[in-house]
């Protein structure tokens, strides 16, 4: 056993702790209070696994997990950016960069590289895996947010055109699940939660 | 797209989101508040990920991931179990073998057989795959325990002898874990914070 090695292994695994203090904007089913980052990434890693099936490309389900599992590591040190916020995400990517060589950078260089690699790839969002996990990451706050009747969406007063410019984007990653989506907007338009 | 087979799965993947209510008794880091089953869960599924090279045997890491994912969902019906509430344990079974069926049964049935087995798997705890996902299951509340200055330990008065009864299982999983998992109790040992 290569002692310095664990011994920056256990550092970040310490670090990443802090993701649980990470709050996010949705709320957890009966709307009991916001969820928070690690949460987030795990239910959004098992959904990847169950939701599969519903990919457009075949995927490599192993790489979309720990992309899921990973893509928020970030917020630890870049706060939690609202995807309706558009002030925040003027520097959100400058904010984002420093923190992954910051808090990927605890790991061995060659886990290091690895986990920087599954982040980028996330974000410049061109292959199949990260257009599945994007699709994860759009569908799964919707999915609760509809469980508590769109009140994220009435509290941020957004429009539905907004959610859409986000949302639609699942359609890359699975075309059956963006039309479960729009359903659900329709629904959540006619209902009044979403406006125009 | 089998609408029936989607809603099924969609009905499942709400349900568990009340696995993010469910409190443990391991406190995070910073000694914040305690933690909550699918932020535990993340961060096991994380760090087997990551640690997977101490494993004693070779392991399918994507077998121990959805493990490490799924193997507390039992606790929204039957509750969480201390590791050292002897009273508690003494039903646990039964209570989970019943919030198996009723909360994995959610799902299409294919599905369902499939969680079904992988948590019958990590309880039963014979394969390294099971092994490894233990040997997670025991080392991240110690790591962070121990971030904590034991301080999980010193509030449930537990023994030296009792953690170790618990721990020297990932040995099972991990030699080189379970070393570090000795040499974490020894210096919590001689800081009073375990006691004989």
């Amino acid at each position: 056993m290569d002692r310095e090695r664990l011994l920056r292994q256990l550092d970040f695994i310490l670090e990443i702790d802090k993701e649980k203090r990470i709050t996010r904007q949705t709320s957890i089913t009966g709307h009991i209070r916001k969820e928070n980052d690690a949460e987030h990434a795990w239910h959004m890693a098992l959904m990847s696994f169950i939701l599969k099936e519903y990919s457009n490309e075949d995927i490599d389900i192993t790489r979309v997990i720990v992309m899921c599992l990973v893509h928020d590591i970030v917020e630890i040190d870049a706060g939690d950016t609202y995807a309706y916020d558009e002030e925040g995400k003027k520097t959100q990517a400058e904010r984002e960069e420093k923190a992954k060589k910051r808090i990927f950078g605890l790991l061995p260089d060659d886990q290091a590289e690895l986990f920087m690699g599954l982040f980028e790839e996330f974000e410049t969002d061109v292959t199949p895996e990260a257009h599945f996990a994007h699709a994860m990451d759009n569908f799964q706050p919707l999915l609760l947010n509809n469980s508590n009747g769109g009140a994220d969406w009435r509290e941020h007063d957004v429009t539905y055109e907004k959610v859409m410019g986000r949302q639609s984007r699942t359609a890359e990653g699975s075309r059956d699940l963006f039309s479960v989506t729009k359903e659900i907007m329709d629904e959540n338009l006619k209902k009044g939660s979403l406006k125009k």
